[in-house]
C-alpha cells in the first residue's frame, strides 16, 4: 500500500452530520443559524433550516456551502419567519443530487407539514427503503431520513408522536433525531444513544420557557441557553408549550455513546454525557505518556486536535510543550490545483515547519489518529526536512481497524492503515523512530473507568475493536466477516 | 466613547501588503502562488501576480478574495507562463476601484513591459501625485505604486536600473519593493528598512541558480527555497542570469525595522532580522508576568494571535496554560448579518468560552494588543459569563497611542483606546479587574536588547511613541500636532 | 380597472411547457437539447434532460434558465450518455421550490428508472393529491407530473405500461406525456388532444430506426427528423427496438385541439395536427380585413407575432404593410429597474416606433391577442406619440373572456380586459380610434371550417367561449359560476 | 478556401461602438443606460457610464455583458447621481484586459476629472501611442480613447475645451466623440463626419433646457428627446447651462459618411443625415430588383436584417414576400457547444426553415452583405433542405472587397469571400442557382443621388471600392498594397 502525498488530503474521520431544533423563541431560525454555525465542525458541505410560522406554514432554506455563507443574507433569514425551526449540517455528497439530499427534509402530510433532520446512520434503511418503494413509495432523495419520512407518511396511527415513535421502532441504527411539526419540536436518540443530543432551556423575550435541542452543548453556548440535560438514550422528548414531555419508546438498554466523539469530532468546549471534552483530551494525552512515553526535547501537537493532547502529554512527561507545527487558517475548499511538478516539492499548504523549535530537537508528535496514514507521512517528512534530530509519534486514540457504520464517513477497511499493519510496520511506513497509541484501558481510564468492562462495554467502540453493538442489516457480508474474524479472535 | 458589541469586528491592526519575486524557475507562477498563499496573513484581500515569459511578453492575473480562490484553476495558471514572476497580496478596498488598485501594477515603457508590486507605504506620495498630475501624467489606481511607475516612465535614464533609482530616491516612506522588468528582477527596501523582504536560493530542475524575494522567510519554506539574507535596508538588489548585485543607491542609515512585526504581523515561524517570532513572542510574555504578573488560577490566551505569548506567561509565572478560549475556524468574510435581536445576546460568533476551563477561575487573558478596545471588552464579558471570579488581561505590546502611517491599516488616533484613556480607565471600559501592557523597555529586553535607545532606537516603535522616524510629509497637520505634542512631552 | 403602464411586461397568454422524447440514436441528449432550444418559445424558465444509457442507468440535468445556458457546457451533456433521453421546458415558478419543480420528473420504481415529462394542466390533479397524501405518498414538488409519477408507483398491474394506462385513466385534463423508462420511449395526448405531440424518425449512424416525440415539427426539424404523425387524442404510442406500438386507452372521442396554438403559441414555422401555422395566421389577418377593415394608409404589425396576420390583412385590404414598430432584441430576462421618474416617460424598452412609416399616417395595428391591454395600451400610445393621424386595431383573435384551466398561464377573469369590458369600452381604454376583433366564426374559416360547429365544436376555445371541454374538478367554484354563465347565455 | 459550416458564426462586420451623453437632466444616468440600451446593436461586448454630480464629483460603473444586465439593478444607478453623464457601448475584447478597455474612460486632470468616449478608430493611434510612451506616457489600456486622453493631459493649453481641440487636431480617423468634464458636455466628429453623432434635446423637470449626444437618433426617441440635428463633420458641440456652441476647430472639407450605416449597422427606426434607415432600405431592394430579378415564386429575407430589402424587392418585383425563415430569438452569447456529431448535422440554431413556403418553390433569398460566406452557405442548404426548386440570392450591397480601419470589426482581405472570388465563383461556393449584388451606382441611387461622384464620393465606401479618404498612417504596408492596387486599377 503506497502512503501517496497529495497535499491536500485531510486524513481524518469525519462527522457526517449536526442538528438543531428551536421552541418558542421570536428569533428562532436565527438562534437556529448561530447553533448551526457553532455545529458547523460536524458538517461543512451543506446545511438548511425549516421554521414554522403562524397558521402552521413551513418556510424552507437549504444550500450547499458554510453556514454563514448560507444564512448570512438578511433577505434569506427574512424568509425564515416563526418562533419554531429545526436545522442542519450535513457533510458531503455532490452534483444537482446534493441538494435534494440537504435537509432537514420536508413532507406535506396528511395531518400538516413535517420536517426532520438527523445525525447518524440507519444500519437496515437499505432494507427498509426496498419494501417501501416495492409498497409504492417513491424516494427523492439518498438520505436515511427520508425513510423516517415514508415510515410516518404509512402510517396507521391517528396522530404525528405515535407515528413517530412506529417509524422510530422499525429503524436500526445509530442517530440522533429532531423533528418538528405544528404541534411540536421532537427530538430522539437511538436506543443505545451512540450519537449525542442535548437540551437547553432560552430565555425569552415575550415570556414563556423557550427550548433547544442540538448535537452539542456548544451550540446552547452560542445563543446563550441554559444547559438541561443530555437526552437518554432510546428517549423521545416531546416539546410544546406546555414544556417538555419525555416518552420511552424503547427498554432501557446499557448506554453506549460514541467513544470518538470525545477523541476528535466534539468541540473541546463541549461537555458530552457530563464529561468536558477539552479535559477528557489533556487526560488522554496524560495517559499515553505514561504508557508511552520517550525520551524527547520537545512535545508538538499536530493541529489543532491535537493540541489538548499534546498539552497533556507534555505536562505527564515533563517535557516542553511548543508549537512546532504552524497551521495555514486560509485553506479553504477550493485551492491551488496541485501539478505535478508542484507535487513533488512536497509542498503543504496547510501546514508548515515552525524550524525554530524543530531544528536538531528531538520531536514528539501527538496526534488524534492516524487512518489511512497518508497525512501523518507528509507531516512527519516537513518536520524532518525543518532539522529534526528524531521524530517519535504518539496517537491519542488505539489503532482504528474498524469502519465505522453509525453515521460516521470512514473508509474501507482495506484504506484503514492500522487494518493492514501491525505498529511497527506502521512506523516504518509512516518514518517515524517509533509510534505508540494509546492503549484501550487506557482510553477508559481518560474517561474516568478502570478499564473498558469487555462483556458491557460502556462505549461504543467499534472502530477500535469490531464490536459493533447494532447489527450491520445492510451490510449482511461486513456481518458475517466480522462474525468469522471475531470467532478467530476469540 | 461608548465601547461598541459588534460580534464582527476584529479589533486589530492590519498589515496592508505581502510581495514576492521569483527568478529563474520553471514553475515561477506556481511558485508565487504558493509563496503568496504562505503570505496570505499579510493581505487578504485581493492578490495579483505578473510572470515573464520567452521574448519579453508579461502575462497578467488579479483578482479579488484568496490567493487559493484566485489562482486555484489550472487554467488561470497555465496564462502565466515564464521562468520569472512578481506577486502580491493586498489588504482592503472594494468596488470597481478595487480591481484597478490590485498589484502587482504593470506598465509598457518606452524600454518595454515592467511589473512592480511593494509593501508599505510612501509618505510623501500624494505630493508627488500631484505633481505627476500637473506634468500630464494620468493616475489609474489609487496606489502608491503607481507613483513608482510614472517616476520610472518619465525619467531621464537610459537604463530601467537607473530610472529605478532616480524613483526610489525621490520617493519618502516605508517600503519594500519587488519588480520585474525583462532584463531582471529586482528588490528593494526603504532607507530605514521598516518593511521586510528576504532573499532565498531555489532548487532548479534546469540547472543554474534560481532566486526568490519575499515579504518573509514562510515563503521561503512553502516552495522549498534556502534562506539566503535579509535584503538590508536602503538596498537594491538586482537579480538577473548572472546572480545577484547589491547596488546602494542611499547612505546607510541606523535600521528602523517594524517593531509589531513581531508582536503580531508577521507569521510565528518567520525569521526576522535574524530574530525568530514564535521565539520573540514567548520572550515577550515571559517579560510581561516579570513585570505584572498577578495572583490567579489559569492563563489563558486569547486566540490565535496571543498564545505564544501566553505560553511564555504561564511558564514564566508558574500558572497553568489553557485553552480557554475557543475559536471558530469557519468563520469567513461573509456572515450572518447581525441583526439587533442577535446582537444583544451578545453573541460570539469568532470566540467561545471553554467553560470547564474558566468556571470559578481566577483568568488571566493574554493578548497582543489592544486597538480600539471592542473585541477586548467582548472577550471579557464573555469570560466572565462563562463563571470567571476574577480576569485580568496582560498585553504583550506597550499601549498603541499613535496611528501609523508606514504601510499598517490603524484606525485614527480618536479611536484608539490607548490614545484617550490611561491604563486604569481602559481596564475600567474593558471590564478587567487589572490591566497591564509590557513595558517599551521590556519589549526591547525580549528582542535582545538592554533596552529602548531613545537616541537611536533600534526599531520603529512609532505606534507606541509617536516618534516617527520618516518625515509625514503628505499629513502636514499630523506632523505639526505631533511636534506640538513632542514639545510638551520633552 | 385602471390601465398600467409598467413597461416591462408582456401581456400575454404563456405556453407552459414543451416536451421531447428521443429513442435509439448516438447523440439522444444532444439531440433533446436542440429540440428544447427549438421549443423554447415554449417555456423559458427552466429546462431538463434524462437520458438512460447501457445498464438501465439514468442521468439527470436540470436547470434554471434558457436551454442554451443549461446545456451549453460539454461536460454537462457527456454527463447524460445514451441512446434515449426524454427532455422539457417550462415556464414559471421562482425559489427553492423552483429546482423541485423542474421536469422530467423522476423516480425509482421497484421495477426500476422512470422519467416524464408532460405539457398540460391536469385538471383533477388536487384532488387525486389530496388522496394520494393521505395513502401515505409524499410529494416533493407542486407540479402535476407528479401526480403521474405516484399513480403509477402504487399501481398494482404488474409492468409499466400498464401501471402507466392505469394512471392515465384516472387524471382529467389537457396534456401530452412523455416518458421514458428501460424498455420503452412513450408518449401520449389526452383524450380530447387539447395539447400536441407528434412522432419523427430519425436516421441513425448505427442503422436502426430513431424515434422522435416532440410537442411541434419545429423540434423535428431542427434535428433533421422526419415527420411521420402527429399522435392522435387519447393515444399512447410505446417505442422501442421492435418500433412503435399504438395503444388506446380511451374510447374514441371528437377531437377539440386548442386553437390559441394556431394564434400565437406555435412557432409559425410549426405544422399542427395537418395545418401550417404560419398560412393560417395569414389567413386569420385576410378573414380579419374582410371583416373590419378600415380606410388607413399603413398596416403595422405588432412584432413579433402579429407580423403573419398583419400581412395577410396588408394583402387581402390592399393596404401597405410595413413594419412600422421596431422590436429590440437584446431586451432579456434582466432589465433596468423601472423607476417612478421613467416609468412617467412612458419608455418602450421592447419595442419603437419607425417614426418615418407613422408620422401623419392613418395606421392600423395588428396583434394577436389583447389579455390585460396594457401593453396595448402603451403602444398606441407610443403610436400616437410618433404622430399617427389615426390609430385602428385589429385582433387575429376573439376576445379572451375566459380563463385557460388546460396548461396555459393567464390571469384570472377579472384581470382579462374583455372579460370587462364591451369592444367600444376596451377601444377607448386602449385609446384607438377603432377597434375589432375577428369573430369566432371567422376564425374557423381561416383554419378550414365553414363555420364553429355549436354542437360539437372542433376546437378547444374555451378562452373565446367559456365552453370547457374537461370538467374544472379542481376549481368547483368556477364550475359553478360558469354553469350559471351559460344557463343566462342560453 | 473551404467555407466552414460552423453554425454559430454570425458572418457579418460589426459595429463597433455607441456613445450617448446626457446634459441638465435630473435622471441623466438613468436616460444613458436606455439610450444604451437603444444602441446596443452597436456593441453588445460592454457598456459603461461616468456620471457627473455636484460638487465636480464623477463616478463609474463599468462592466461586461449587455446594458440591461450591467444596469438593470437600482443599486448600481443609485450609484450614478448627477445631471450629466456619457456611456458608451462596446464590442469585443475579453480577458482581465476587457474590463480596462471598457468606456468611458476616466482620468483626473489637472483641472479635475475628465471622461470620454469614442466610437470609431484612429489611424495614427499607434504612431501616436508609441510617441507618448517615449514622453513618459502610462498607458493602460489598449483603446485608441486612451491616446485622447493622454494628448490631452499633456497639452500646454490653459482650458479643458482648449486642450481637446489640441488633442483632435493631432489625431487622424473616424470617429465621434463625447466628453464630460464638470464644467460641459462635449461632442465631435471627425473632419469628413465618417461615424454620426446627433444632437436633441430634453425636456426637463426642474426647468432649463437638457440636451443628449447620441450615435443614433433611435436613443433620442426612448428617452423622448426631440431631434435637433446632426452634429457637422468636423464640428466640436460645447454644451453647458448656457445652452449649445458650435466649434470649428477644422476647415470644411466634403462630408463621407458611412455607407454601411444604412445598408446594415444603424437601427431601421434611425434617420440618419436626414435620411431614413428603413426607407432606404426599401429602396435598395427595389433598385436590386430593377437591376438583377429573377423568375420566382416567393421572396425571403434572411432575418433580421434582411427584411426591408426584401420588402422593398418584393414590391418592385411583383412577386410574394413570405417570412421563409424564422429566426430563434433566444440565441444567446452561450450556447451548446458544437459537437462534431451535431455539427455534420447541418443543424441551425439561429434559423429555421418555414417549410411550408419553401417547399417546391423557386427562391429569391435577400440579405445586406456577404462577408466571408460561410451563414450565406448554410442558409442556402437549409433552404434547400426545406425543398427550395431554386435558390437566388440578392444582396443589397455591392461586394464587400476590402477592410474597414476606420472603426467596423472587419476579418482580413484574405477572409472577404469576395476579395478572393467573383460572382460566379461565390455563387458556385455558396450554392446558389444565381447570385447577384446590387451595384455601387444603384446604392447611390437609392441613396438620393444619380450616381457615385468619384471624383469627390459623396460617402465612404472603401469596403466595396478601397478609396480609403483617412490615409492609413498605422497601416503602412496595406497603404502601399493599395496605391500598388490603385495603380493598376487605373
Amino acid at each position: 500500500m503506497p502512503l501517496t502525498t497529495n497535499p491536500f488530503e485531510d486524513d481524518k474521520f469525519h462527522e457526517e452530520c449536526g442538528v438543531i431544533g428551536i421552541w418558542n423563541h421570536q428569533d428562532a431560525a436565527a438562534l437556529t443559524a448561530l447553533g448551526l454555525h457553532a455545529l458547523q465542525h460536524r458538517g461543512q458541505e451543506a446545511s438548511g433550516i425549516v421554521s414554522l410560522s403562524a397558521g402552521a406554514s413551513f418556510h424552507i432554506h437549504r444550500g450547499l456551502g458554510l453556514v454563514g455563507d448560507i444564512f448570512g443574507d438578511a433577505k434569506v433569514m427574512a424568509g425564515l419567519p416563526g418562533r419554531a425551526a429545526v436545522g442542519h449540517n450535513r457533510y458531503a455528497t455532490t452534483g444537482e443530487t446534493a441538494l435534494r439530499n440537504v435537509q432537514p427534509l420536508y413532507a406535506d402530510f396528511e395531518f400538516g407539514g413535517f420536517a426532520v433532520g438527523h445525525n447518524g446512520n440507519l444500519t437496515n434503511a437499505m432494507m427498509l427503503r426496498r419494501a417501501l418503494v416495492k409498497r409504492g413509495c417513491l424516494f427523492q432523495s439518498s438520505t436515511d431520513s427520508e425513510v423516517f419520512i415514508h415510515l410516518i407518511a404509512i402510517s396507521l396511527y391517528a396522530n404525528v408522536q405515535d407515528r413517530l415513535i412506529d417509524a422510530l421502532k422499525q429503524v436500526e441504527g445509530a442517530y440522533s433525531v429532531v423533528a418538528l411539526h405544528n404541534g411540536a419540536l421532537m427530538g430522539a436518540r437511538d436506543p443505545l444513544g451512540v450519537r449525542p443530543l442535548v437540551l437547553g432551556k432560552l430565555e425569552n423575550a415575550a415570556g414563556g420557557d423557550g427550548w433547544i435541542l442540538a448535537s452539542e452543548t456548544c451550540a446552547l453556548d452560542i445563543v446563550g441557553a441554559e444547559f438541561v440535560r443530555d437526552i437518554e438514550p432510546g428517549e423521545l422528548v416531546v416539546i410544546n408549550d406546555d414544556g417538555v414531555t419525555s416518552v420511552r419508546p424503547f427498554e432501557r438498554q446499557r448506554e453506549r455513546f460514541c467513544i470518538f466523539e470525545y477523541i476528535y469530532f466534539a468541540r473541546p468546549d463541549s461537555i458530552m454525557e457530563g464529561i468536558g471534552v477539552y479535559e477528557t483530551r489533556k487526560r488522554i494525552g496524560a495517559e499515553l505518556a505514561r504508557e508511552s512515553n520517550v525520551d524527547a526535547d520537545v512535545v508538538v501537537p499536530v493541529p489543532d486536535s491535537g493540541v489538548p493532547a499534546a498539552m497533556g502529554y507534555a505536562a505527564e512527561a515533563k517535557i516542553p510543550f511548543e508549537l512546532g507545527i504552524i497551521r495555514n487558517h486560509y485553506v479553504g475548499r477550493t485551492f491551488i490545483e496541485p501539478t505535478d511538478q508542484i507535487r513533488h516539492l512536497g509542498v503543504k499548504l496547510k501546514h508548515s515547519a515552525n524550524r525554530a523549535m524543530i531544528e536538531g530537537k528531538r520531536v514528539i508528535l501527538v496526534d488524534d489518529s492516524i487512518v489511512r496514514g497518508t497525512t501523518s507521512k507528509k507531516i512527519v517528512e516537513m518536520v524532518r526536512q525543518a532539522g529534526a534530530a528524531e521524530v517519535h509519534m504518539r496517537i491519542s486514540s488505539p489503532p482504528t481497524t474498524h469502519s465505522c457504520f453509525y453515521g460516521i464517513d470512514t473508509p474501507s477497511r482495506r484504506q484503514l492503515l492500522a487494518a493492514q499493519h501491525d505498529v511497527q510496520e506502521m512506523a516504518k511506513l509512516i518514518g517515524v523512530d517509533s509510534l505508540a497509541f494509546i492503549s484501550l484501558d487506557g482510553l477508559y481510564r481518560a474517561l474516568g473507568h478502570a478499564r473498558r468492562d469487555n462483556a458491557n462495554p460502556q462505549f461504543c467502540d467499534a472502530c477500535f475493536t469490531g464490536d459493533y453493538s447494532i447489527p450491520l442489516t445492510d451490510w449482511p457480508q461486513e456481518q458475517a466477516a466480522l462474525a468469522a474474524e471475531m470467532a478467530v479472535g476469540k
